[in-house]
């Protein structure tokens, strides 16, 4: 891995930090509780995974069903944004999605210990809004929720909601 | 350009505007003036910096003096955020130092328009807070400012703080 890359996750992992602490700094102020701060942060994904695939999918051709959108944003849209693929998906064949990486590189920084399990959902919070606004962008309208059992994996949970 | 790497600058590129963004809405609220938020954009910009910084130089030579540090910041650092060098670097050998960028990438999403240069202070903070970070890491004390003229052409002053 050339050093360039390396320095692209890092400065989006820094940056992805500085976003999270002050969100939570300024609900210390007692402005906002931590739901709010959640859902501030799943807001930026979704913008952010809206524009991403905007740009990414100038040139992609159009997809042939739900199960093809899905892919790609397991495949193309995953490695573009962390570097890695989703490790594994699965479905139900009913709109219900599991994705699961077994090294999310959001959590990789956080300690496995499991007083930090707590700290997960605001780690999370801003990628299934990446993952919502992805999929928006392609027609696809969605519910996503991550879910972590032994860090670094994670599980995120897409509904698709049938328009 | 691999569809990759144009995916890492837009990731930084939103997640950016993001960050502007949200900083911004919070003074709207009566919280904070337009000063305090450029200071939070570099705050945060020094931090990111810093960690670069950290992570990028574990395997790098240690460098011989100051100008050497510079060409750093304007060669590998930048390429490394910004996909492109600084365009020309200058100093007075007295501890100022001017790093033009002709095609800043966080300017060229702002129209080239007269009434756009007024924004342009707070897509260049956190580029400021980066260096100074930067530097200040590799053990260079610093005050950064920046300024525009013809827009996306962006001049970086670095005046180094003699401890």
């Amino acid at each position: 891995m050339s050093v360039y890359i390396m320095a692209d996750e890092a400065l989006f992992q820094f940056l992805h930090n500085e976003v999270i602490q002050y969100i939570y700094k300024s609900s210390e102020h007692g402005e906002m509780e931590n739901g709010r701060c959640i859902t501030k942060l799943e807001n930026m994904g979704f913008r952010v995974g809206q524009g991403l695939i905007e740009r990414f999918t100038k040139d992609t051709a159009r997809f042939k069903d739900e199960l093809d959108v899905m892919k790609f944003i397991c495949k193309d849209f995953w490695t573009s944004v962390f570097k890695k693929q989703i490790d594994n998906l699965r479905t139900n064949h009913q709109g219900i999605y599991v994705l699961q990486d077994n090294k999310f590189r959001l959590l990789t920084q956080l300690s496995a210990g499991k007083q930090y399990l707590e700290h997960a959902p605001k780690y999370l919070a801003f990628t299934c809004g990446l993952v919502r606004g992805g999929l928006s962008n392609l027609g696809v309208k969605s519910i996503v929720t991550a879910e972590v059992s032994v860090m670094p994996a994670c599980k995120f949970q897409v509904m698709i909601q049938k328009m």
